[in-house]
């Protein structure tokens, strides 16, 4: 299993330091991140190493979709919180620390000062559907 | 398909009113969103209605994991961004405003004012703990 000797993850994934683990299968791992912005945060990960979650092949990638539902569930009944963000963040530029691609799992109450800073914009006539093209293309060619 | 005739994201999928679509499988969706948080703004869903994350099935869960990176690496060519967020809100309190399961990838870049807000604490001696048990109870109770 592919794995960084230097990266913290890999090292709680290998058991070499220790971590909270709430959840083990054999392709993702979900723990406490100790330095939550609300009690019972989570971390999922990927057991083997990708820097970017762009990298990640499609098995794991729907492994990782596929235990963020249970993971849910469990977070509202532990924490009692009435909702919570999944958030994923991909690059230096994006809040990425750790470069071992992990998804926070985010208890959310109302008015706790958390969430994403909102700042919507939109499109000026014809540049939506200029982008359309662009992404079918970039897709098309992946 | 389950949907919901009043929900706009349903609607979306049955091309009863118009969307910049850029990528569509068996199970997914994704187009811009018209209220973008930066020009290239996606948001990805499941085809069919779930209000809810933690209801999703196991199999549209593993079909949006394996949609996200090849979302993600299109993204990046498309927009020029260093990096992306993959955000959620599940709930009212976290933000969640149309009541259809959605993904939004966000491009980012340095400096660009987005962002969640980071106000990191840390747990007492023992609270870690007592989180891991419960957690793991309500795992195997799901």
């Amino acid at each position: 299993m592919a794995r960084d000797p230097n990266c913290i993850f890999c090292r709680i994934v290998a058991v070499e330091i220790p971590a909270a683990v709430v959840y083990e299968d054999e392709a993702v791992i979900a723990f406490l991140d100790i330095g939550p912005l609300a009690e019972g945060h989570l971390l999922m990960t990927p057991k083997v190493h990708y820097a970017d979650v762009t990298q990640i092949p499609p098995s794991v990638a729907a492994n990782l979709g596929a235990a963020l539902p249970p993971l849910g569930r469990a977070l509202l009944k532990v924490t009692g919180a009435e909702g919570f963000n999944v958030l994923c963040n991909q690059g230096r530029s994006a809040g990425q620390v750790v470069q071992h691609v992990h998804f926070h799992l985010i208890p959310r109450k109302s008015d706790d000062g958390l969430g994403f800073r909102w700042n919507a914009g939109s499109y000026e006539a014809g540049r939506a559907e200029e982008l359309v093209a662009a992404y079918q293309k970039a897709i098309a060619n992946a």
